[in-house]
């Protein structure tokens, strides 16, 4: 490769209990700028599904929040609208977790697997896959990919009830603890449990390293 | 030591321009736990001085958010009100950086080294000081730690006229650059410029876990 590998991030907003981990989102732009890549990071410009007060875990009623505003939070600023993704940019792209990902970018949480996919967060995965890039998922948003590829293997770690929504979505669910990953070559998928798993922040970290480091390889590798 | 240091982490919001930044906030709970200590969170129950669309840059007229519901968001729920705060139950204090240190904290920001400190957060920083706890500051969080303690040695990094500013204050300005830290040995402080210069996340990781090197060390020297 002649230059650094570029990844695309795929935030649904500010906060695990209603947009992206942060725990999560920040260790995956640390990983990728550790492991010599660089990264540009997309949000879809929807309202959250709703706002969660992160210290009592409550809903609160009459706010709204807007998920590429709020993903800007965690971007510094440096943050495109999904609308405008365009997979020949990337050789690689990747989801952080949080509940953001199953609220904001499709309807899992309410819906199962039922669920609705926002059209720009589907296209951006479809078009992504399509060209041949190679995806990464963390926590819950390998239910999001089964909810688009269908036919993939991954992980969200050890949640009975989600890996077999996994199942009614046409994906094979494979059993994972702490930092592991489960590595699809034929679809170009690496899915790893993170916060799915009670964890501590070092065991992100690693989870984290660990998925870019097998995104890497399939870039090398083409 | 018997039991891993505790490090009671001061956050200010959740977001570089209104609060904490939150790759240093995120590192510096990463270098904690990495090197063998623990942590809790804490911020202050206070309205911000403002909300900033991090996508634009631009003030959100009419928008309120509180520091302590948002500072949450980073800590995953797991943070306590600064009023509660007793440094009996820790082993050093660490301040990350963002505006919200220079806005929510205290009014530097604003007024620059007239400025005034909430009295909590005040309070925070003389009860540490006056129990022998180290205290860590990264980014622009040691013009709070001048504008409390006065005559300290410690350092932003390269930015002039906020180095003026500190010294006005009364404290000791030295240049840095990246990852590096300033240690005071005599006042049990250690400071980073973090994202005070125009740095990497992993630079910022850097930083991090150098400050908090330093801090475990003087944690075992008592």
């Amino acid at each position: 490769m002649s230059e650094k590998p570029r990844f695309a991030v795929l935030l649904s907003g500010c906060g695990v209990y209603d947009g992206a981990e942060i725990h999560e989102s920040v260790l995956t732009l640390l990983a990728i700028d550790r492991q010599g890549g660089r990264y540009r990071c997309f949000a879809p410009d929807i309202p959250q599904m709703h706002v969660i007060d992160h210290k009592t875990g409550d809903p609160v009623a009459g706010e709204t929040r807007n998920a590429l505003t709020e993903a800007a939070r965690i971007a510094r600023g440096e943050i495109d609208d999904v609308a405008v993704f365009d997979p020949s940019d990337f050789d690689a792209l990747i989801l952080p977790g949080g509940f953001g990902a199953a609220k904001n970018f499709c309807t899992f949480a309410v819906d199962g697997p039922e669920c609705t996919v926002d059209e720009n967060i589907e296209a951006v995965i479809k078009s992504a896959h399509a060209k041949g890039l190679p995806i990464g998922a963390l926590c819950i948003s390998p239910a999001l990919i089964a909810r688009v590829l269908g036919d993939v293997t991954l992980t969200i770690g050890s949640n009975a009830g989600v890996a077999e929504a996994i199942g009614a979505m046409g994906a094979t669910h494979k059993t994972t603890t702490h930092t592991e990953i489960v590595v699809d070559e034929a679809h170009k998928l690496v899915t790893s449990p993170c916060y799915m798993l009670d964890a501590t922040v070092s065991q992100i970290a690693d989870g984290a390293d660990n998925a870019v480091r097998a995104l890497m390889g399939m870039i090398t590798k083409g």
